[in-house]
């Protein structure tokens, strides 16, 4: 019997993980509640009708068919039992492991309001982002049938809800949709009335970037038609209306499109292993972990990605992004390699290889070391970039060429209406 | 003012109508309750993950943007007044109309078992196509963490009821999973051990082609695995089994996945037409049509395709198929251009062009003409033809794109189980 390894999780920490351990003589059980592997990074696209899921998702099985050593399993982990060294299994069934790893990642948090999940809905499914598609698009049509002024307003109002990355991304896909793709679509409504608001507490968007390239970034919106609101928080979200407040200037915008892009919540499994193991929880539920990303007094437990907390020898904690999960998810699988050869490996190191988000056609922020550019440059290094990481070779040619199509042609194919429920419809008329 | 032209429902029939339209001195209005055209033919390799949902269906605003004489509307049509020439939106919205085409097809019928409709989903809608796909991938997942034989081989159980065009291609696409796609995904189940099973009640498959081409199908679907099943009807569908009957001699098959691809039932328009109009409708609900497509007594109310039984000068009654509703709507839209000349058309001609069906890699049957044939060429008539009517070309590149892929590597990407509710979840545990 060759040692188990547990993988929780098939995101990019444990699906690297277990790439890592192909040739490892060990078995490996990777559990997900889901059955692919979603590149988190273009879920904005899905859900501006730039692409399909099956674009930028691929089974986890697929991936890892040709690894005899790993076997996937669809299923949701409610517990982890240490002292028995097994996860249990939302149908009771037990996993035992001899290696561990948690990379369950992080969801969206409302700092406690989460009233405001029903009117502002975050993006980190796919179910999220087929949701957000949806109602954008029934929001044009709604204007579109009404005649009253001020409502057509406010249907053709988008608040964005937090200026990182992801609120970047969907503003400035939302300012290229009503600004160009949808310019002939429509008979009564001129989609170019879109307002599409970016809100950001701070005093300025992008702020783990320097501050230079917040600056292209906020251009770049504006060039878009993106208001950028700094400095701005949001005091509450209704159906209808949301509520800004700058300095002692409260506003209420009548909307009902709000999106929620800011505030992190770790996956629930952190508070298990609290429970579990003593370990220690940040502010935002991710596992305080060892320099070898284990869990303190538990050599066997491993968390990496969004939901462990790293920050040894470093000012800062390494932030949630793709490449510190990919890094630590290859690097727990290298450690546990060599412990089975009774070797060791020096603490992890996350290497820094840049980083950058994107704005729109031919627009992005990227500081790759010392280097900090944008416009084109940035944006073709962002594609390349992306494309390079997307799993299987299928996914990366039709990404490229809807991506090239939407360039050529402003188009976005991918505006359907599907699915829904009682909400949307309810909402529609 | 120009005169109205309303259409309802933007599938072959309509789009074709609307498009011809485009230079008549004419106000169209294009109304669908869905805001994309669904290129249907293809609707089964969204259901067997083939092909995303955005790779066959295009936004009907997007079609006609250019085309300034016509809007589209997102809404559903509950009556048509006669008397006062005008539609009825769900709303109570009023769309009055100088001419009206009428071209909203058909759903499938369970010949008065609607109470099969929750166990045996069939194949018209998009969200029709992702439930399959979804319960199919479930299917797999959860029959590799059963343990008991025999309930693994029901859920290994595939049955598709109707020979046609539709039961053909989608039996043949889940034998083509279950021996080639799944192969290597996974370690406790074979996917070769699948059963799929192919229901018909008449003595061959197809049976609108030529005995031989049935034959001829009948062998490629065997050499995919799927066991053709003639002269059986279906006299029970439970949510575990189905009970099949070939002469005396009845048959329960347990089994968790049955596809419904037989019967058709016209859209509820006919039978408000019938109300209405006192027009004559056949045994499933279409409308018995004027030679000039016309409804009886009622010269600016015109059927088109699914929704149209058109009968006059032939053998049977014109099939439901796309060619039909395309050749309808473009007619009635010369019609109508002629007309406004104070001019006429002759009656309408189907040219029949050919007929072609699909079985897996490399296998299809055609007839066009007198001709008749088989295997790879038919195959490669089917994709061209296919590929030629999908509208927008970054679609057809997509498509193409994903059809070589899936043929050089008989892999099928869009394998996600996304969405699905309370039914799915309580079938999986």
């Amino acid at each position: 019997m060759q040692p188990k390894v547990v993988i929780i999780g098939g995101g990019f920490g444990g699906l690297y993980a277990a790439k890592a351990l192909k040739r490892a003589p060990v078995d490996v059980t990777l559990i997900d509640r889901r059955n692919f592997h979603l590149f988190q990074p273009l879920l904005y696209q899905v859900a501006t009708s730039g692409l399909s899921p099956g674009d930028i998702a691929a089974p986890l099985r697929s991936i890892v068919r040709n690894q005899r050593n790993t076997r996937v399993l669809l299923g949701e982990v409610v517990d982890i039992d240490v002292e028995a060294s097994s996860v249990v299994l939302d149908d009771g069934e037990r996993i035992p492991y001899d290696y561990l790893i948690v990379a369950t990642g992080a969801t969206h948090s409302y700092f406690g309001k989460d009233q405001w999940a029903a009117h502002a809905p975050g993006l980190k499914t796919i179910e999220d982002a087929l949701a957000i598609r949806r109602r954008v698009l029934l929001a044009y049509e709604t204007a579109e049938r009404e005649t009253d002024p001020d409502r057509i307003q406010a249907w053709l109002t988008f608040v964005v809800v937090g200026g990182g990355p992801t609120g970047v991304e969907l503003a400035g896909a939302l300012g290229e949709m009503a600004n160009f793709t949808l310019r002939r679509d429509f008979r009564n409504i001129n989609p170019a009335t879109t307002r599409v608001l970016l809100v950001e507490m701070a005093d300025r968007v992008l702020t783990a970037y320097p501050p230079r390239l917040s600056q292209a970034a906020t251009e770049s919106l504006q060039e878009l038609g993106v208001t950028v609101r700094t400095g701005t928080r949001v005091v509450d979200i209704r159906q209808d209306a949301v509520v800004l407040q700058s300095g002692d200037t409260a506003e209420e915008i009548r909307t009902h499109m709000v999106l929620w892009a800011a505030g992190v919540q770790a996956s629930p499994l952190g508070s298990i292993l609290h429970e579990r193991t003593g370990a220690e929880l940040d502010r935002v539920g991710r596992v305080v972990v060892a320099p070898d990303c284990s869990v303190p007094g538990h050599p066997e437990i491993f968390v990496v990605g969004d939901l462990a907390r790293f920050d040894h020898g470093l000012e800062q904690p390494l932030p949630g992004v793709a490449p510190v999960a990919m890094q630590q998810g290859s690097y727990v699988a290298r450690l546990i390699t060599r412990q089975l050869r009774g070797e060791t490996l020096p603490p992890f190191r996350y290497h820094d290889k840049g980083s950058m988000a994107t704005i729109g056609r031919a627009a992005a922020v990227a500081k790759i070391g010392p280097l900090q550019f944008s416009g084109l440059p940035a944006w073709l290094a962002w594609l390349f970039v992306h494309l390079m990481y997307l799993v299987g070779f299928a996914n990366r040619l039709l990404v490229f060429i809807q991506w090239a199509w939407n360039y050529l042609t402003y188009r976005r194919h991918v505006r359907l209406i599907v699915g829904g429920g009682a909400v949307d419809t309810s909402e529609q008329r």
